[in-house]
């Protein structure tokens, strides 16, 4: 398994269905789980596809309806009830970090773990999120309420040293880390070895974008600009193209071309209204614009 | 399918497992339907088992843990995403129905029907609901927090009138319901003609009582005495008996005791701690104190 990999907890849409469950996502990340939006019945879905609540760092909450939250106050308190340790870090808007404190208040007088709010403003782009590997940043997306995407990209990466130019040039252990940050290596008579000689390229910087709910907005294609993973709704097929920017949503179809000029790898559309029975059929639709296009489904483990 | 039965809809206890999910009933009677708590995933319940939201007339919660409540928002935002119309009340206790009206203004601004509150105080036994056939009341149960059993009767039905002996001695039309109440029946020239000759016996009253969670107590006996069908909470089995007071909660063995002093037809054991993969031990164990006694399972219709 990839140390960088996503699992589809949820892509139906506001009403549940036997097919779809509300919104989540849970993003693994080295030994860390970060968890993208709470719909009803998460917790479940969760121990499901064997993801473990211990490993949560963070919870990032794109906006506040119902679909995209209402698992939340239960997975924390089934956390509680299975003595989680350590922090949590709730990336949310103020009112729903309000209303998230009187619930546990009242359903959770305490919990064996600490929940920290990071309160995000609606319309801001931030950092969120870093260590020495990965940057989660929130960007808005415009939807009928405030919404925030989610930008997870990992930070530059080293280049590899060749061991057997390492060896030949008997470099010193003290020098390589800024060989592998990309400079050139001078030997004691003054010869200049040009980095690419004594390295090779450095792993490529993988990248995953949440993008829901959201209509199809260019301004969302530039604030991910150049992601491989773009998650992007697709409330509808071209049959229901009229309602979906009215909902403040979009079609497969344009989720593709927000994919297509965010210069993405890969698209993976979600969020299906209940009318559609067979998501493959809104891929199809997408396929034509943008080939490189999966249908999400709850289980579905992406690997980056 | 008889005009009065239950269906099962969770009957886990606080941590959701994938064999249970949180405490959920529908009442079905005549044709009302009554939810009984709502633990979180109620709304997909309904849906698998084929019940219908728009018939939801009241909504009763026991109490307010997490695993008897956090379904509630997101079924009455769903009912409103359905257009359901006409009124649902809830009965619920004070800081349940702020909660949840503060949820509501949050994720469903306007809903389609109208929602009415009726406030259960902590230890009050009072009607909570009546029509010309049923009536519906709380109870204390005795929990780690406030906690409302409720009890499910029939109004005493008519006795049937005898349709030869209508005949036969010309009863006049408006004597009917008094002859169906009991009254004899006087003819033209004086002679009594006494009630048990005119009629054959009323159906009997059917009852149900709902009481989760709570320690096995006398006085839930006693509130409930004469049921037919009692659903008792048997969280433990024998094995862990020394958890179960403290935790507020009963062993199978102590409900199928209460089934036994209430005088219950029969008894439906449920809201089986994570522990327990096997339902049946536990009514096993039920079963040596009381022989008439079912474990509850998801989707599961007891019929009256």
């Amino acid at each position: 398994m990839s140390y960088f990999n996503v699992t589809i907890l949820g892509c139906g849409s506001a009403t549940p269905t036997l097919r779809h469950n509300p919104a989540a996502q849970a993003v693994e990340y080295r030994n860390r789980l970060f968890l993208i939006d709470c719909g009803e019945g998460t917790q479940l879905q969760m121990r499901r596809f064997g993801l473990s609540y211990a490993k949560i760092s963070d919870i990032f909450i794109s906006h506040l309806h119902g679909d995209h939250f209402l698992g939340l106050p239960g997975l924390l308190s089934t956390m509680a009830l299975h003595n989680v340790e350590g922090a949590v870090t709730i990336h949310i808007f103020p009112e729903g970090a309000d209303i998230l404190k009187r619930l546990m208040a009242l359903f959770c007088h305490q919990t064996s773990f600490e929940i920290r709010y990071d309160i995000i403003r609606p319309g801001e782009t931030r950092v969120l999120y870093e260590d020495g590997n990965i940057e989660i940043s929130c960007f808005p997306l415009y939807h009928r309420v405030p919404c925030s995407g989610f930008l997870f990209r990992e930070k530059p990466k080293s280049r590899h040293l060749r061991g057997d130019m390492a060896k030949f040039y008997n470099i010193p252990h003290w020098q390589i880390p800024a060989i592998k940050a990309g400079a050139d290596f001078t030997t004691t008579d003054g010869t200049v070895i040009p980095n690419d000689r004594l390295t090779s390229d450095a792993d490529p910087q993988m990248s995953y974008a949440y993008c829901s709910d959201t209509v199809a907005d260019p301004r969302v294609a530039e604030a991910v600009h150049g992601v491989h993973t773009l998650y992007h709704e697709a409330t509808y097929g071209d049959d229901s193209e009229h309602k979906a920017a009215p909902r403040g949503h979009s079609t497969a179809r344009q989720a593709a071309r927000i994919a297509s000029q965010a210069g993405a790898t890969r698209l993976v559309i979600g969020h299906y209204s209940k009318i559609y029975k067979d998501s493959e059929a809104l891929a199809a639709e997408a396929r034509e614009e943008f080939p490189e296009t999966i249908a999400a489904n709850e289980g579905m483990r992406i690997e980056m």
